[in-house]
């Protein structure tokens, strides 16, 4: 028996999740906290010292073998956290912070690589070599399979599938660009269409009341299990704008499957079924019906520390 | 010295390039034939061993050690060409055709994909690990370098960058799709904007004289050096509408560069200067001006042959 573990670590813009992971995949132990965002990232970093020092010391029998990292704008070549959205920590070494404070071999990709790893490591994708893994959350990300290998690009960026324009000219994105499949699918994008909708409903009470800061993704599931046209009509709109990118990403890369996780991928067929009629509308003859849009099989909260602790364990 | 040569076949819809190659890239000799692609495979088979034996017959020292064969959608893992446009060969296997004439190690890869491999082993991008070659021709082919590794998809397809929709619901493309990169960015497509463009200027001498089938790129490059505004117009919006494409690709696979190969490329800067102005307008932060347009230092012709042996002697 292993008495290893690595860390996985996902941290995100309102939580960060960690968690003790053995090489087979098995969580002993996790825990939610909040990422506070505002202040330094040092804060966050003590709080987790004190919880690991607390597992080890109830632990004495296991060892730490390294810490996995998935975080937002996370490049992979620098170890560096670039600038990442509702975290004000600007451009930061995280991986030499953690090394320093931990004294052990640390690893860091961005939010949806973790996704993408945590699926080939434990999930879905075991048996795969070719597949994009979407995460619908606030914004779009994805993590890109190839020749079973993850895709970095040159510099660390690649992957910025929700930055891809899917309708030039279009909606104004949080990138500063127009028209990117992130800004029609995702909440952000989804709080969007609700606007748009808005301006031809204007007397909507359904459209009214979900048109609110905070996007609820299950108040518009239920909405549309009990036959509400709006809501139809708003996964039908966001089905066929992601569809359109999935086309795109797919006439390059050919993957066997899209792979959706996080928040808004609960909507599941809702989305996905419009989603894959838009795609195999735009695929070159031939991979149309080809393609697969599954749902991540790993527990919501896990894939990211998963990922993450599979940067350590299987050096992908 | 090495006495080893591996044959180079680069297989178009007009005319087939043969060549025998040293490992380090030294093309012993090489020539062009016509495809005549009505008739069947076994024909061009015929006079390619008649040719082949000779220049055996005339070289006893030097042994051939494979064939590599580049080919319009040529596909490497089931060694078959997929109903090739302007060629009536239907679906046929066409390493096993060469195996059993040739009794030797025959790989088989796509035309855009040969050209990929030539760039890495031989030309510009020896150097790149992240790089998207770019054949402009009478269409847009594209093979993708990542990680060090040409991409193939899951099923062989990968690449297919010329049927990336650019604007959905836009042109009709050969593929039957609408609006793909290809019916753009292509010699096809420079033929429907001027098409489009003699709808508003039916007067014009210009666009009257080159609107014929076959569009010559020289013609438009000499009215663009002698400032002709048609011209002009003409490779603003072709390089435009290329920009667009290459920032989508770019955002998802942020490689070092483009590198543009094929008849159309020799327009240069006068199509890649737009081209990169449009492609930096729609990445995303940080990426513009990091990704530079090239173009292909490959001997016109042979890129092709290269990459096909690059088959056999890189093994990629």
């Amino acid at each position: 028996m292993s008495n290893s573990v690595a860390i996985g670590i996902d941290i995100g813009g309102t939580n960060t999740v960690y968690g003790f992971i053995e090489e087979g995949g098995e969580v002993l132990e996790y825990e939610e906290i909040p990422t506070n965002g505002a202040e330094p990232l040092s804060y966050l970093i003590d709080r987790l010292e004190t919880r690991i020092n607390l597992f080890f010391k109830k632990h004495t029998e296991i060892n730490l073998i390294g810490i996995g990292i998935g975080a937002p704008n996370g490049n992979h070549f620098t170890g560096r956290i670039q600038n990442p959205p509702n975290l004000s920590w600007g451009d930061i070494d995280i991986v030499s912070s953690f090394k320093k404070r931990f004294n052990c071999n640390t690893v860091l990709t961005n939010d949806a690589n973790a996704a993408a790893l945590g699926e080939k490591s434990y999930g879905i994708a075991k048996e795969m070599n070719d597949f994009i893994v979407i995460t619908l959350g606030t914004g779009l990300g994805s993590g890109i399979y190839s020749g079973g290998k993850l895709l970095y690009g040159h510099d660390g960026f690649a992957g910025e599938m929700g930055h891809m324009p899917i309708e030039f000219g279009g909606r104004n994105c949080n990138c500063g660009n127009k028209g990117c499949l992130e800004s029609y699918a995702s909440a952000s994008g989804i709080k969007k269409t609700i606007k748009e909708f808005l301006i031809n409903n204007p007397e909507d009470t359904f459209l009214r009341n979900i048109s609110t800061e905070k996007i609820d993704g299950l108040v518009i599931d239920n909405a549309f299990d009990s036959g509400n046209i709006i809501a139809k009509k708003i996964y039908e709109y966001t089905g066929e704008q992601l569809g359109r990118g999935l086309a795109q990403a797919a006439n390059l890369l050919s993957p066997e499957a899209f792979i959706f996780y996080g928040g808004f991928s609960n909507a599941g067929d809702r989305i996905l079924k419009p989603a894959k009629k838009s795609m195999d509308k735009y695929l070159i003859n031939g991979h149309a019906e080809t393609i697969n849009l599954l749902q991540s099989g790993l527990p919501q909260g896990q894939a990211g520390i998963l990922g993450a602790a599979s940067l350590i364990w299987t050096k992908n």
